[in-house]
């Protein structure tokens, strides 16, 4: 096991009728509030009238309409707002882009420079406003993290910036009822998305960290078995909350500790998305089959350990590369059973632009834990994929 | 899954040679340290002398020689030095005792009654003295939690107090060869220590937490093979991580989110080692096989899964009692393998107070989270473990 540091200050309010806490602990919090969401759908269902109550008595401005892959002009607007109308908390509700895009604005107000410079790795956030969440969507963990990827449309850069402790909210309120709403495409980009946190850092060195593998292991079998259920029944309280638990577990940073960390799907991922604006959840479905295909032959037991962890395949009699190839071939199966594409074409990308992605994606950086990845082998897997 | 509030702020700094960031976390605390531990083999393995650098310029006030089962007095003497000196931060050096002797110290600093009232359920402590730790002993979980036990001599009371925010250490060094040192039989204790953290959580309703099991499960599994891996070879780096790990994770609170709990083994072993200072570990083992074994049959299908997950025991053909009886029957073979006592007999206790102490244990509380246990079900337990 590596050396690490681990901290996580989120509290966590959890469970039916959480939100009905909100005014609790937003006595401990400022009283000019930027209350951040996005298309409308809490209004819809209510939510957004059931938070106005429960901030009675605080002054709350708005900004709504934040999109997926939260970009940089949304961030840019609402610093504007924060700094003109004085704002000390700021609260956001909804799923993982809205609560990226509070956490931008969140560590943008105090500083004088351009908030995009902390994602291209200029400056390094240490102050930020206050800033709680309230979760509508099981997906991308950030409800429990220091993590933020915004999207800057007019360069085509998607960045994400990691672990950074001012960016942490300082409570999150995560209702499993709040997704009940939440239809069967989008469940599986959310469950794809969790997995795929949880593969960055189980498919990488070193071994020998059983704890981190298991409850790895246990979160992979969750989602796997939990997602079914719920996309067979959208209302099934305890199943909704076992993958709202396995969102935020699958990246709250307890997994990671001791381990290198992989994360070149999801470097993949981010290129293809400022492309094309697809969701994150598709575009890690469709990358990581073959990325996990190509690795395999290079720390085989790995997947092998997957294989017969996860989904029980007896190893008797194969080779470990042989049956890390049926795992991943499982994971592929279970995508597409699970509602996400799993190749280019199915979300129109074709091969016009995968030299250009590739460039830009090796740009400045290597990928691949096992083993390293350059530009031949980053377009074989993406030809695999078309 | 049950509603439930989770935050740990503990700061967890892990790995060989992590106490040379001692310096660098003081940096952001007081500059009056009480220094707390235990019977001095700090001095002898020369972790005095290094933390003793790592506090330059800092003014150190010691309070040497906590006991284990720390006890009351201990407590009550360094808060009187605390006040005296103006101590601005206590930092723990030892293993559970000493943090938990010096948790309560820093909860009583600040607070002008008696602070066996927060024991005693008179007063909830809301503030405390910066406390830091470095942990030498992977057992208890101290070093991430709000938990604290004390004996008092006078009454016969060990009491724990459990998950006090005020009681989080702000800091936990942990270096896995600290405890190298550590003799085979005190890793032994430990590991049931974890092991039983775990059971209390695992073994309670409600049923469908398949991430909260899988983690206990993952975590159970490691710390039955990697003890053996330490006992067999004492200086094992990586086995003795995992066991730290292990021991951290078994009580940081992140395993029973969304459970009822039970902890009836440690409401018994608190009584039985209040009155005849055994140590936690060994007391647990003796008193938890039993234990599982009454509670077995209103709830088979809990303890066959253990068996089956923890021990992969087959369990085709047969009942979930008689898979759940061979897991217990395993627990307790491997408790005894381990070098801990599995009878009462061992530790040198007979049937004389059986009786007193069971009325002790039932006093203001019933046990069990499967089936009410009162005093003929406990004395029942506690016989066969005579």
């Amino acid at each position: 096991m590596k050396n690490f540091v681990f901290q996580n200050t989120t509290k966590i309010i959890f469970g039916k009728d959480a939100t009905d806490h909100l005014a609790d602990e937003m006595k401990h919090w400022g009283n000019k509030v930027l209350l951040v969401y996005g298309g409308g759908t809490i209004k819809k269902t209510g939510l957004y009238d059931r938070v106005m109550r429960q901030l009675t008595g605080k002054t709350v401005y708005e900004l709504a309409g934040v999109e997926p892959n939260p970009r940089l002009t949304s961030v840019h607007e609402s610093i504007r707002i924060c700094r003109e109308k004085k704002i000390d908390f700021i609260l956001a509700v909804g799923g993982g882009s809205v609560i990226d895009c509070a956490k931008a604005i969140s560590v943008g107000v105090p500083y004088e420079g351009e908030v995009w410079d902390f994602f291209k790795r200029k400056a390094y956030p240490t102050r930020s406003v206050p800033l709680g969440a309230i979760l509508t969507l099981a997906a991308t963990g950030t409800e429990m993290n220091g993590n933020s990827v915004i999207t800057n449309m007019e360069t085509k850069e998607k960045i994400g910036l990691a672990g950074v402790p001012a960016m942490h909210p300082v409570f999150s309120i995560l209702d499993p009822v709040l997704t009940f709403t939440v239809p069967v495409n989008q469940i599986a980009y959310g469950c794809v998305d969790m997995l795929s946190h949880l593969y960055e850092d189980y498919f990488s060195l070193p071994d020998g960290t059983p704890v981190q593998d298991g409850l790895a292991e246990a979160i992979m079998r969750t989602i796997f078995d939990q997602v079914f259920v719920v996309e067979n029944k959208l209302d099934d309280y305890d199943a909704r909350a076992n993958l709202m638990w396995c969102g935020t577990m699958a990246l709250n940073t307890i997994i990671p500790v001791g381990k290198d960390g992989d994360w070149g799907c999801h470097e993949i991922e981010h290129v293809l998305s400022a492309h094309y604006d697809i969701a994150h959840g598709a575009g890690l479905a469709i990358v990581t089959p073959p990325y996990m295909k190509y690795l395999c032959q290079f720390h085989p037991s790995k997947y092998r350990q997957y294989g017969v962890n996860v989904f029980g395949i007896d190893p008797k009699g194969r080779t470990d590369y042989e049956v890390g190839l049926e795992a991943i071939e499982k994971t592929k199966a279970l995508f597409k059973q699970m509602g996400a594409p799993v190749t280019l074409k199915e979300v129109g990308i074709g091969s016009e632009k995968l030299e250009l992605m590739v460039d830009q994606i090796l740009q400045d950086r290597t990928l691949g834990s096992y083993a390293r990845i350059g530009k031949p082998e980053l377009l074989g897997i993406l030809k695999e994929a078309l």
